[in-house]
């Protein structure tokens, strides 16, 4: 158990290392709303900068370095036949990712971010792939069906190997972090640890993943349930990771704790990445100013989730595919926002008149 | 009359220029769905990716020249207050684009697009600013209110001002065109024109747009009405332009034609724009699909318009600006839709797994 004593030590200086967004934000809108537009006519782009500025001031730089953390894992529950795609697809797409081939290369390319793909738990052996960042705890988590996903030390484990990246040297330059993941079955996950974290029923937050049928819809919302079984009303965000989640998802709620400790803007992706920013905002609430939602997943529990964390997802794609895609998708839009704040005329330095009437 | 029949000849030439996009998208969704990644999963940035292809083939560039095209006009019917602000906006709003100050600059700046603004028919002497493009017709329309907006001469020569411009070298590089627009009064002629193209209700597709009161939304759609008597069921859709149009509309409809009849990328930005989309594909169906819509603004004709021309807004931000600025904030989506095209891996060729059982 020293491990574990180990881990609650280092787990409890990570949490208490994040504190709220420095700035204010009444200052910052007050500045939106002289500069040169309608007041809202920028819609959520405003809040938004708002959000922005409160972590990193106003003006804000051009928050130009990127990187979308992409953390892969395997889960045990695929044994039940939960998703329509083979375990062994993590891997193959962790050797995808590394050759550059799948969506969230193409994509993170347009935007100017790099991609960091984090084994933190697949059922392979991954050594030789060009970049990947080895922090496996193990080859795929157990099966939640019959039994806790992961132990109590490895959750807390997982949520070390997110946090201790995005507090290292090499996340110091970032300005904006993406986090993503890939793992075959974790939809399962983040629809157990969303109806946990927000009370909700499993029917109402399980969906078909990458597109299992009927059959398989019924299965998963079956194993969920039972799983959700061995989870007590008030138990712990640590405690449901431990039962239900996945070693990817512990790693995600770590990289956004790690980025909210460093006080940098962290974008969520898809319904699984929401999961795990349940459990960091319910390990650390203090995190959740430091978050941005990237789009609402076609996943039905992830708007409860996001409803979860008071947050509203900027882009509406009938996006499913995880990866951080959705991450990388909206950042051109944090740095729209930022540049608002920080690049546009107000009424009175640009001598554009206000409204002829006064304001209703 | 000499010159109406010089610019019908213009103006017909022109529209023949324009064909349908030269790729058959058959072809490029079935490349869309061999990509690694479950089919569909995508979401909306599939048929993006698709419609992008049928525009410059498959794979595409990497789109990366982008320019924001600017249309600015001022409306005779502002007399009749149908704005929040007063006319004199549009000409410092002139002033404050070619300073860098407007939120169209901020956002162009950041998704690496130029910023092009064209004066129209602005209704004051903007000699002297910087890098401004003068195409003035006349200073503003007369007041649709009372009568016709333009004469059918104008209205042709609007168009021709906007499509010689992107039929011209200086556009001849770019890969994706924006266009926007700058004009006091112009959701009132954009109103007049959604209902007349659309045959909808003055009330369902008039709203506040910079920020009326109750009062001032009844008079506006009262002006509205009042126009579109002179405007019958069967007008055409220059008929429609010259009587409730502006000079910043008609030169966007231009622009959208000049783009389709030089193959490129056209991305629509809200309500104004749309309206002029209506215009260009009234006298042109074949420019639809080279036409992108990057937002669903809030005024509330915006859906009906986009609907009558058969395309779904990328972004839903509450966007009700214009400048441009939805046009410039989609662009990434367009790059990383044409991305994913251009750089993803296929099942076959990266080695991954399709799904485990047969599709249902």
């Amino acid at each position: 158990m020293t491990r574990h004593v180990t881990a609650t030590g280092a787990l409890a200086r990570a949490l208490e290392s994040v504190n709220p967004p420095r700035y204010q934000a009444a200052e910052i809108q007050a500045h939106v709303d002289d500069l040169t537009k309608p007041v809202g006519s920028l819609g959520r782009l405003e809040a938004l900068a708002v959000q922005i500025g409160t972590i990193v001031g106003d003006p804000p730089p051009a928050l130009r370095r990127a990187a979308v953390y992409v953390f892969a894992g395997d889960h045990g529950v695929t044994a039940q036949g939960v998703s329509a795609y083979p375990s062994a697809v993590t891997a193959q797409m962790c050797a995808n990712f590394a050759a550059g081939g799948a969506a969230i290369n193409a994509i993170a390319a347009t935007v100017d971010a790099e991609v960091r793909v984090v084994d933190a738990g697949v059922a392979a052996d991954l050594h030789g792939l060009d970049g990947l960042i080895d922090r496996k705890i193990r080859h795929g988590t157990d099966d939640l069906s019959v039994g806790p996903a992961m132990s109590m030390a490895e959750a807390e484990r997982s949520l070390l190997v997110g946090f201790d990246l995005l507090d290292a040297e090499e996340a110091a330059d970032l300005d904006i972090v993406g986090v993503g993941e890939m793992g075959i079955g974790n939809t399962t996950s983040a629809a157990a640890i969303t109806s946990a974290m927000t009370s909700s029923d499993v029917t109402e937050v399980t969906g078909r993943g990458t597109g299992i049928d009927d059959d398989g819809l019924t299965t998963k919302q079956r194993v969920i349930r039972d799983a959700l079984t061995r989870v007590p009303d008030d138990a712990s965000p640590l405690g449901v990771l431990a039962e239900v989640g996945g070693f990817e998802i512990g790693a995600m709620a770590g990289a956004i704790l790690g980025a909210a400790a460093n006080e940098k803007i962290v974008v969520i992706d898809g319904y699984i990445s929401t999961a795990a920013a349940l459990i960091a905002c319910g390990l650390c609430p203090d995190a959740t100013g430091y978050v941005v939602a990237s789009h609402r997943s076609v996943e039905p529990g992830h708007v409860r989730a996001l409803g979860a964390l008071g947050i509203a997802p900027l882009l509406d794609l009938d996006l499913r595919l995880g990866e951080g895609t959705g991450a990388a998708l909206s950042m051109p839009l944090v740095r729209s926002a930022a540049a608002i704040l920080r690049d546009m005329a107000t009424f009175s330095s640009a001598g554009v008149s206000g409204p002829a009437a006064e304001p209703a």
